[in-house]
């Protein structure tokens, strides 16, 4: 059965900007640190309980939910067809210690909000909707992020997983059994389970939709990132005696190297993320040559190409500008590019189009759940503009409308393909 | 009475190699840290015990001790005038934390050797031969350094310097009182008692003596100094999701002022000293764009005009690349350029070439005791080398034979001066 556009019209219709923001509201009493921030790390008694309060949404409104062994937890609305793979949308709810209220909770209750229109306005799907709350995207507590997302496809034992300890000594096996526990949900889900397609919407985490006043950035892929730790070892010598051509100086040596690593990197398109966040000297005394500098890295690019040809000349390079100094380039992390399926994008931006929201094309700078989603299923993302592009942080404000803006958009995507 | 070259010439042969090495070995095992170094800080029982040891063999000498407010100790060795100005040289006793066996202590012991090789030679002068141990050069314990010298020279208040505690909350005034004790040394010294001429040896805790094969450095100066903190603050960001464009990078905004800096202070015949020596980033974590950077400047140069050309420039210069960042720059210290005697100069280097031994001239890097003395008297130091340049650290060593050649120097220029 094709739906028609009335009914899909019916449902976006049916989104509210209201109820949106009051669910964003209660969440963010849960864990709320008083400084308009919330401190509701993975698998806390206060991640529990925001699960909790989804779940007692849920059965107000009769969708069913279910849980697989990494606690991921999804929320069905069913279709009409007991076969058809479920259409679905979602992100976490775990947040940074000093996190705010939409980085990750907009996700989740965005797709609850679908789900609750769809039956606001009485309309049935043949696939089911499902909102899912994956565990432990933020990576706080326990390392590494986007852990719930990556066990599910798979990427990440659950074994591994579930070893892991928080800086306290609590394992995840540990703290996921007593958030099991508190869920209490019979229904099980297993791992890379069908899905028709996967969706998550999310604030951008960064400046470009507001500076560019886009309501909407319809996402075409999370970077690729490279790490690399760079140390550079001279000789530690007095400042006032030692004569410049004889010095070792490793902050010279690591000055040129970034001097060098910028005109490299540097890109008048500005696609290339180029940062060193982290420099340290040794023995970092005002008289003293300094002997050690250990900086880091940061790049990041979309395209696997790019990436690899920039990355693969830092050593060389920094090499090349050691001279009296020797340096020791270690490549530390290292994660492809993602592309997001290009009839998602597509679908994405004919609804804003259709919905006459101002929209770009955007990268996603950060890493979300949808990465593991995307080997799997047909997936996209969607961002909204949040505010100063600030985000990991109690700060982080994103304005209810443009929250709706996106969650309507959602709506349109979702129940569009929720059809044979 | 003018002393004949003969008699000159007979103290010079008295100056006794393995006397001197004996008396640094003797030195070296108090406050020894078992690693060939030694922790004998300013007005600690090691201190004490080291002077003690001095005073000892000035006693079996017949040389008489006296001790002024600030605890620098002065041993005679008397002359036939009564009315006449001692000739002093001397340097101090304590120590750095891990510090070596002959910074400070063969000034001292130099000196000592001195008045020991005239009563060998048995030669009597008109002027007295004092040698002096300066109170707290090193300001490890007890900043600042140089304190015994500038408070007898009137440029540091005593009560200032007495007022002075170390981390565990003692002041200058208890160590001192303390130290006073255990010297028992009746005879006091008034600051600022005339001298005929002061004159230091040192090892010269720079590479150049060794590097160029020279045994003798004859001292021009002691450089002048200027520090500086700049403190650059940017914005910080996510170094995933923010464009070059509009970061505010404190961490290249800082480097873009240290690579105008360097051009700035660049200085072919490498007398300019120029030296980043702390750098420190804020948040100093790889993904984040750094919101704050502290750098500080360590510059000298021995003309007094140049300094001021130069250091004057550095604040207009950082400005001038903050860019989108704003910087404070902060002169912290400030210390003029000394220029010694050139009469002195003049006796070092005619005794160097009399007595064959390759000399240069050569500025100092380091500050010593020497600096407050030439505000007073004619004043001038001589360099030996250190192996390697190495100082401040365990593994300072200088050879026996460089240090009882800088001794005849000063054997020589002493006892030429000692005379009407």
């Amino acid at each position: 059965m094709a739906t028609s556009s009335a009914t899909i019209a019916a449902v976006v219709k049916a989104v509210r900007e209201d109820r949106l923001w009051q669910r964003h509201m209660d969440l963010a009493n849960i864990g709320a640190t008083g400084r308009g921030g919330v401190n509701r790390q993975a698998l806390t008694p206060e991640d529990a309980e925001a699960r909790l309060r989804v779940l007692a949404w849920a059965a107000t409104r009769g969708f069913s939910p279910s849980v697989d062994a990494i606690g991921n937890v999804f929320i069905r609305r069913p279709g009409t067809d007991p076969t058809a793979s479920p259409v679905v949308a979602g992100s976490h709810l775990d947040t940074q210690p000093t996190g705010g209220n939409f980085d990750g909770v907009y996700g989740v209750l965005a797709a609850f909000e679908v789900l609750e229109a769809a039956s606001d306005a009485g309309v049935t799907t043949d696939r089911p909707l499902e909102a899912v709350v994956w565990t432990n995207e933020e990576g706080a507590r326990f390392q590494p992020t986007t852990m719930g997302s990556a066990v599910f496809a798979g990427a990440l034992p659950l074994e591994t997983a579930l070893a892991t300890t928080d800086t306290a000594g609590v394992s995840v096996a540990q703290a996921l059994a007593e958030t099991m526990q508190r869920l209490a949900i019979p229904q099980r889900r297993a791992f890379r389970c069908p899905m028709a397609v996967y969706l998550e919407a999310h604030i951008e985490q960064g400046p470009l939709l507001e500076t560019t006043h886009h309501t909407i950035g319809i996402v075409s892929g999370i970077q690729g990132l490279r790490w690399f730790r760079v140390e550079v070892t001279g000789e530690e010598a007095h400042a006032g005696t030692t004569p410049r051509r004889i010095r070792k100086d490793a902050f010279v040596a690591a000055v040129r190297m970034v001097t060098a690593l910028q005109e490299l990197l540097y890109d008048s398109a500005d696609t290339v993320r180029f940062t060193v966040g982290r420099f340290e000297v040794t023995p970092n005394s005002p008289n003293t040559v300094p002997g050690r500098v250990l900086f880091t890295i940061d790049l990041r690019h979309p395209q696997a190409e790019v990436l690899s040809r920039l990355g693969d000349q830092i050593e060389a390079l920094c090499r090349a500008q050691a001279h009296d100094c020797s340096v020791v380039v270690t490549e530390t992390l290292s994660s492809p590019p993602v592309e997001f399926d290009p009839a998602i994008r597509a679908w994405l931006t004919q609804s804003a189009a259709r919905q006459a929201l101002a929209h770009m094309d955007i990268v996603s700078g950060a890493t979300h759940d949808a990465k593991y989603m995307a080997d799997l299923y047909p997936s996209g993302m969607l961002f909204v503009p949040c505010r100063g592009g600030i985000s990991h942080n109690e700060a982080e404000y994103a304005a209810p409308a443009d929250l709706a803006a996106g969650t309507r958009i959602l709506a349109e995507v979702m129940l569009t393909l929720a059809h044979h």
